[in-house]
Order: C-alpha cells, then structure tokens, then sequence
C-alpha cells in the first residue's frame, strides 16, 4: 500500500485530468492526457470513444504496457502564483485488463466520476487500464513570505 | 524541422506549463510538469529554484536525459467539453546545457516569457534542457454535433 494523505487523497480524487508516461521496451517515453477514476487503491483508465487515430489496441500507450508495465503518472495544478504549486507524482504498473470484474468496476468508477463517459455508449468498446502505484511523491511549493 | 501550423505554434507559445516524459536506461519513466519557453525551434526549461528534495543536477529528470535523451512532451488544454480538447505531442530528444550562449538564450527566453523567472535570481544556477522536436502529433477532438 502507498502512502498518501487524507489531503492527497481528496486531491488526486477531484482532479479532472492526469497525466500517464509509459515507454516502450526500446525505452521510448510516450505521455499523453488522461481522464481517470481513483478508488483510493488502484487508479482505473479507459480507451474511450474520443476520436483517435489508430485502432485503439494499438495506441501508443496500449502498445508501450504490454512490452513494459511501468508507468509515472502526475496530478498537478499549475498557478501562477508559484507559491501555491502542488502535484502527486506516482511511479506504479499499470495492466491491461480485457475483460472481467475489475474491468466492470473501472468503467462503473469513470462514469460515476465523469457525466462525459455517461454520454457514451460505447465507453468500453476498447481496453481498461488499471494502474497499480507503488511509491508516491507529493509535493507543494513553499508560499513566498508575504510582506511583514 | 518539424511541420507545425501557425495556429499550434501560437497555441504551444501561448501554453504556461507543459508534461515532459522522460525514461532511464532501464525503461522507467518518468513524468513532470515543466514550464518552458518554445522559439519556434526548440523548448527550453530550466531547473529552477522551486524548492527540490534532492540537489538539482540528481533530479530524475536529468539522470534520465544523461542515460536516455528521448522525451515525449505534451502540451494541452483541458475543458469540461470534450468536444474542445486539444493537444500538441512532441517527441523529441533532449539536451542538457551546462554552459554556452545557447543555455543563456534559453534563460533569456524563459524571463521573457514567465514573470516569476525574472524575480528569481538563482535561476540559472540548474541545468538547463533543450528539446529538438523530432516528431509532432496536433489533435483537435471533434465537437459533438449541436442541436440543428
């Protein structure tokens, strides 16, 4: 089990977006945008019906997991005001899962999650990744000291 | 030179944050949130002196660039209509200046660009990266067909 706080917790449960790094066998990285679910354990990622350009078992992520299942994957908000930065960083193993329960339960958490993915009929035509951390990051900048 | 439109530059230059993937030897990777300056060539980022745990030229992302010097990088814009997202995927290779005139126009570029670098003034102290795009993939979704 990874460690997180009750504030990271809430944290990686609200954010919208995170972003997935995965590299091939070759070590090639690939990161790319991702709408995801957090259970509190295991993170859950669908192949979803948005309009991509290859069939989608053969996206670059689908591809970089069967031949390597590690992943790095951040949460962050970005501010402009630089005092107030924050990300949690997990590196982890990310599966495939084709079918079965688990993978019932990552399509169930995103459509509760996301009123997006309850338009869409056909979320879960493609594959589900589930992502397992196993060491976690979390970070936040240090407000600059304001004026005394 | 990489094939970018004018409205992808504008959309890259415009962008205050982007995701560096970066990966070890061993295939690892490795994700961040980075700012960076783009001068229609190449992205620079700097180490900069947002408080780090381990000293600058040990960060992850720099150990992995002396091994490996593949990034991906992606820069995008969340919306809660996913008929608007949009991204800029660059693969590429990265380069850590230690010195020189380029390392110094990249710092420069970055000032330009980002107030908070120009009351910094320990930056420069770090590394600084530049990215030669090698590939670039622009994705626009489709807006979901309106009421007629």
């Amino acid at each position: 089990m990874i460690d997180l706080s009750p504030d990271d917790i809430a944290f990686l449960r609200q954010a919208r977006v995170a972003h997935l790094a995965t590299a091939s066998a070759a070590g090639e990285p690939h990161v790319i945008p991702m709408c995801f679910a957090f259970d509190g354990t295991h993170l859950f990622t669908a192949i979803d019906a948005k309009p991509k350009r290859v069939p989608l078992g053969h996206l670059r992520r689908v591809r970089n997991l069967r031949e390597n299942p590690r992943v790095s994957l951040v949460v962050d908000s970005y501010e402009e005001d630089w005092g107030r930065l924050r990300y949690v960083l997990i590196a982890g193993r990310g599966e495939i899962l084709e079918e079965g329960d688990e993978r019932e339960r990552g399509l169930e958490l995103l459509r509760e999650k996301y009123s997006q993915y309850r338009a869409m009929p056909d979320l879960g035509r493609g594959p589900v990744i589930r992502i397992a951390p196993e060491r976690v990051v979390a970070w936040h900048s240090t407000p600059s000291p304001g004026p005394a």
